[in-house]
Formats: C-alpha cells, structure tokens, sequence
C-alpha cells in the first residue's frame, strides 16, 4: 500500500515533467501532436551532438579520444531508432521543417530511416574496434544516411 | 585523397544539422550558451519520455512488455550522463528554468545529477531481471531523484 502510494506520486511527478499519456498504451507514447514533433527533434538534437563530436575527430579538428568516440557512437545508435516514432501522422499540421513527403512517400521514409538506423549500428561497432580509419569510413556512411533523409524529407 | 574530401563533405554537412564547433575540442561541445540549453533540454526530453513509458507500466497503466522496458531503460541510462555537460557558466544567462543554484552551489547539483545517473543505472539492472516488481522499486528511486534535484534547481 506504502509502496503503491510512493509510486502514484512518482508517476504524478513524471506527469509533469514529461507531457504524458499514462492512461494510454506503451505505444501511444504522445498525449499531443506537439509532444511527438518536441520528441523527434529531442533526440535528433542529440543524435547530431554526439555524431558531430565523432566528426570532429574523424576530421583531425579534435584529438582523437577512442573512449569518446565509442561513448557518442554508443549514444547515437541507442537513440537511432527512436525519432521515427515521433512522426505520428497527425503531426503534418505541426509547424516544423518535416515535408509531407513523410507521410506521402511512407514506404520511402521508413527505408531512409532504416538505412540510418543500420550505419549507426556499423559505427558503433567500428568505434569499439578502436580503429580511427574504420570510425571515418563508418562515420561518413551514417552522414551521408543523414543528409539522403534530409535531402528527400526536410525542408532547407 | 578522396577519402578525405568525402569525409570534408559530410562534416560540412554535419555543421548544418548541429550548431557544432568542429574547431573546438571534443571536450567543448558547443559553439554557443543557446546550443548547451538546447542540448541538455533535449537529453532530459528524451529522458523523460522514456522513463515515462516505463512509469506507465510499472503503475499499471500500460499493459507490462518486458522488452519496452528493457529498451527504454537502457535509453535513459545511456542519456543519463549527458545533459549535465550543457548546464555550462556562460548559459546563466540564457532563459530557461535552471536555478542560479545550479552554479552556486555546483557541488550539490553535481551530487544530485550524480544520484540520478546511479538510480538509473540500477533501473536498467531491474529492467534486465524482467521483474516489474523490482522495475517498480528502481522506477521509484529515479524519480525521487528527479524530483528532488528538480525541487533544488529548477524554477516551477
């Protein structure tokens, strides 16, 4: 009973920190439209943070640090399955850079999206070999996975 | 020689998607206060919405999926140690709801934000057992440290 008490106030708390459908299933994870975009930008935000610091050392701009490099590239495949969720249909009408294409061309996104999703998995596997030469070729796949679903599904 | 020039494309891109100072060290992050708010806040977004999927389950509100819980505990201990890295000096005066006590009383907020990345790694644990009642219990101890840190550093 104490027990399930601490736990409503937990939730009740995690209520206002996250815009939250608690009553919703798992799978509908956006109480508004609003929250779906705030969500996929969220993580897309820290996707390119963490990618552009695996950049900077792909690039000679930053020393080369193996265990930052694994820790990013860790991070970015972690998250490179979750912002797809956020393009829920009814958020077309939600001013963001998203092209209709999105939901025009579903078939298209998802692959784009998919193709991501594997060159991060390749990346980190290369930054946990160590290897600054694998990390480059693996880190230039995944931008150019970027900029494919950029080019195609974002506006300038 | 093409090589590079492949990798100078994708990291000229790499600087539209992410506001980021490939001059800098890896270590200094952000080119501006306003990347650093941007950052933290999307971590904690990220954050929040996966701990909530969680929160949904363990309070019975959601039908439990191991598998869910899992993937999403493992993204919030994987995000865990980031955002902290954004509440740099220079972003005090950027508008947000952090505290001066943030910087005022930065052993504390450290202590804090370290108690939280603890708890979540613990709930990670729980999560691996497949156990909602240990996921519960881990679940509960997070969001204390949400909440208390919250309380502490961050304005309603």
């Amino acid at each position: 009973m104490k027990k399930q008490s601490a736990l409503h106030a937990v939730a009740t708390f995690a209520l206002t920190i996250a815009a939250f459908a608690f009553s919703a299933p798992a799978s509908a994870q956006f109480q508004k439209p609003e929250d779906a975009v705030k969500f996929r930008q969220s993580a897309l935000t820290v996707i390119a943070n963490q990618f552009g610091r695996i950049g900077a050392m792909a690039n000679g701009r930053a020393p080369f640090d193996a265990k930052v490099a694994q820790d990013s590239a860790h991070v970015v495949a972690t998250l490179s399955t979750l912002p797809w969720a956020g393009f829920v249909a009814n958020t077309e009408s939600v001013k963001s850079r998203a092209k209709p294409e999105i939901w025009k061309e579903a078939g298209k996104f998802k692959e784009a999206s998919d193709k991501f999703v594997a060159e991060a998995a390749k990346l980190e596997a290369a930054a946990k070999t160590g290897n600054l030469d694998a990390i480059k070729t693996a880190f230039g796949a995944v931008g150019g996975s970027c900029k494919a679903c950029h080019d195609a599904f974002r506006t300038e």
